[in-house]
């Protein structure tokens, strides 16, 4: 049973103070799978004396750092952070005893906790110690930035993004192939930022054969151990060994999902690189994108960013498996019945099956747009 | 040799009694052709004496609407137009001769008037009578308002409207056609106002075999004058008569774009039921549309809204005859290879040898999104 809940007055300074947490806690965007992100902050009479976030999992989790950098004693201050405090030993003993532990006298946590383990028991646990707690402010916005993470409780595979840059008239390509480039540099970054916020890129053989891309995040400052990993669907083993995301100089992992019967030679080669193979089922043909999920996640991945091409995101769609999607538009018309679309495969045949995406942004991104839509529950 | 000019003071009240002039000239959108859309306040002590807006080509201009509405002795007063008034005798008498009677003592106009006919005369035949001319403020807004207008004057064809309505992927209908509806009833209001600016909607056959649409503003309060021409694309006569658009009782006219071949038995037909038949040659055993456009320019058209399918857009897009997109986006996926983008035909080769377009609007419109992107000159 859960303990019910007091929401927060919606008011100054506690949204300042959840506002500065959920700040702090985006600073580990891409960093902290299989653990979501989180921020806290340390107030005593209207100032912050204590601030973390949980950096990456392994390191310890938010709450502990907000009471390690506090810069006085936290007795009877407040707490604001960013999600429910755990009440459980992972890899890190609870956070949950260690603000009762550390005297703290109230507080605000944005959302709840679905993981099984916690969900209401780091509430309770913090009640039954005399700590007053307040759910709230910034629920949604908290929810929504630890969308992957709540994803996976729930579903146990990680959460989709399908990216792609399409003409005003949906094109991907030219009927020719061309596609460098329909979108201009703001976009392009901003859809390295999104790849910098996922745990895997997932490109089809095509794709590898066609661009020779590296998939990196081209980000500098990004440490060795959260490189998104790089996961190539290439069921007979038709990439060129010589392709740069096979090259063992390259930046973080690449995985290579194949079918049952991918050569074994090729296998041990790859090996060799560090390149791992994953083996899935096929169905009708294509590589199984249902099994292959559940597999991602057992690697601790939260979030996987699917960037094409058009039949590896129509595998996806057609299962119902992308979450959201990422559709830059550039000021382009490429025209021509055959130029192809972003999401292939056999698609719908009825308007009346399609399902419901909401549009969480509309905005410009230099001269281009970019359309973030989330598959609608149910 | 025009005069200089004198750049109006850009504070308020200019800006307040210009915004106004041109909410006014707004309020005939769709129903001037082939005259521009223009309003006129007149001003005395900072209070507006009269105001006016032309209403339809034929009726009084917006100066002449402004002073007959005058509640008071307009000399001396202050007149703020929305473009550059007229200095030849037309369908009415020049305004600048009728301002230069009432004794307005000063004029603002928003934008010069590109027409040959007028180009600085109007501003000049002003000064020359000793009234304190300036242009603006709100040039840019008041081009934007006319700029199918404007652009009659230096191409000699209408500006060309592309409106359809594509899910997040980018298709306009399913595999097997399938496209009701893609978007919400705010997104088809939006694109039913559009209709309602344009002079002409044309469709191709197969729109007409599939959807059987009337092709009417469905707005009650439409005087018939000014229903937008129904512009039928038939080369060889596939439409069935039945079809809603040759209704004699149908609102407004039909008019249909034929091959030289086009069956005269069938033209006979439908000239009894009032619908005109436009020939224009082939061009790759297509209808030219490149013949067409100056020959809707000489029945008055300014602004001609091409709704589709696919392959009359692509004719369009081939040409470079599409001057501005109206692109509708709903939160739908419909994925597939076969399933049809906006915009057919062979389509570009390199994605170098596209044409740049300008976002003007990027927006929410209900559930949905609307892009109105501009091609840019040159």
């Amino acid at each position: 049973m859960t303990l019910p809940k007091t929401p927060a007055p919606k008011n100054e300074p506690h949204l300042g103070f959840m506002a500065r947490a959920l700040e702090l806690a985006r600073r580990a965007d891409g960093f902290t799978a299989p653990n979501p992100m989180v921020g806290a902050v340390i107030v005593r009479d209207g100032r912050i004396i204590g601030e973390g976030y949980h950096h990456r999992a392994g390191l310890p989790h938010a709450e502990i750092e907000a009471l390690r950098s506090a810069s006085e004693d936290v007795r009877g201050a407040t707490m604001y952070v960013t999600l429910e405090p755990c009440c459980h030993h992972g890899r890190t003993p609870p956070c949950s005893q260690a603000l009762v532990d550390a005297g703290i006298g109230t507080v605000f946590y944005a959302v709840g906790d679905d993981n099984p383990k916690v969900e209401g028991g780091g509430h309770r646990q913090l009640v039954e110690a005399g700590v007053t707690v307040f759910c709230g402010p910034f629920e949604d916005e908290a929810r929504y930035l630890n969308r992957a993470f709540f994803h996976m409780i729930t579903q146990k595979q990680p959460y989709v993004f399908a990216k792609y840059a399409m003409s005003l008239d949906g094109r991907i390509a030219t009927r020719t192939g061309s596609s460098q480039w329909i979108t201009g540099p703001a976009a392009r970054a901003e859809a390295h930022r999104l790849r910098q916020s996922c745990d895997g890129i997932l490109v089809g053989a095509g794709t590898v054969i066609a661009d020779n891309p590296s998939l990196t995040t081209r980000l500098n400052d990004r440490e060795t151990c959260a490189h998104p990993v790089r996961i190539i669907l290439d069921s007979r083993g038709r990439c060129p060994l010589e392709a740069r995301v096979f090259d063992p100089q390259l930046e973080g992992n690449t995985l290579v999902v194949a079918a049952p019967d991918f050569p074994s030679e090729r296998r041990r080669i790859l090996a060799d690189r560090g390149v791992d193979v994953l083996t899935v089922p096929l169905h009708e043909q294509r590589l199984d994108v249902r099994a292959l999920l559940p597999m991602l996640a057992e690697r601790g991945m939260l979030a996987v960013m699917v960037e094409g091409g058009a039949e590896v995101l129509g595998s996806f769609a057609e299962h119902g498996l992308i979450n959201e999607i990422w559709a830059f538009i550039g000021g382009k018309v490429i025209g021509g019945v055959s130029a192809p679309g972003p999401i292939g495969g056999l698609g719908l045949a009825e308007i009346g099956d399609a399902h419901a995406w909401y549009m969480d942004e509309v905005a410009r991104v230099g001269e281009d747009v970019v359309l973030k839509a989330r598959r609608r529950l149910g």
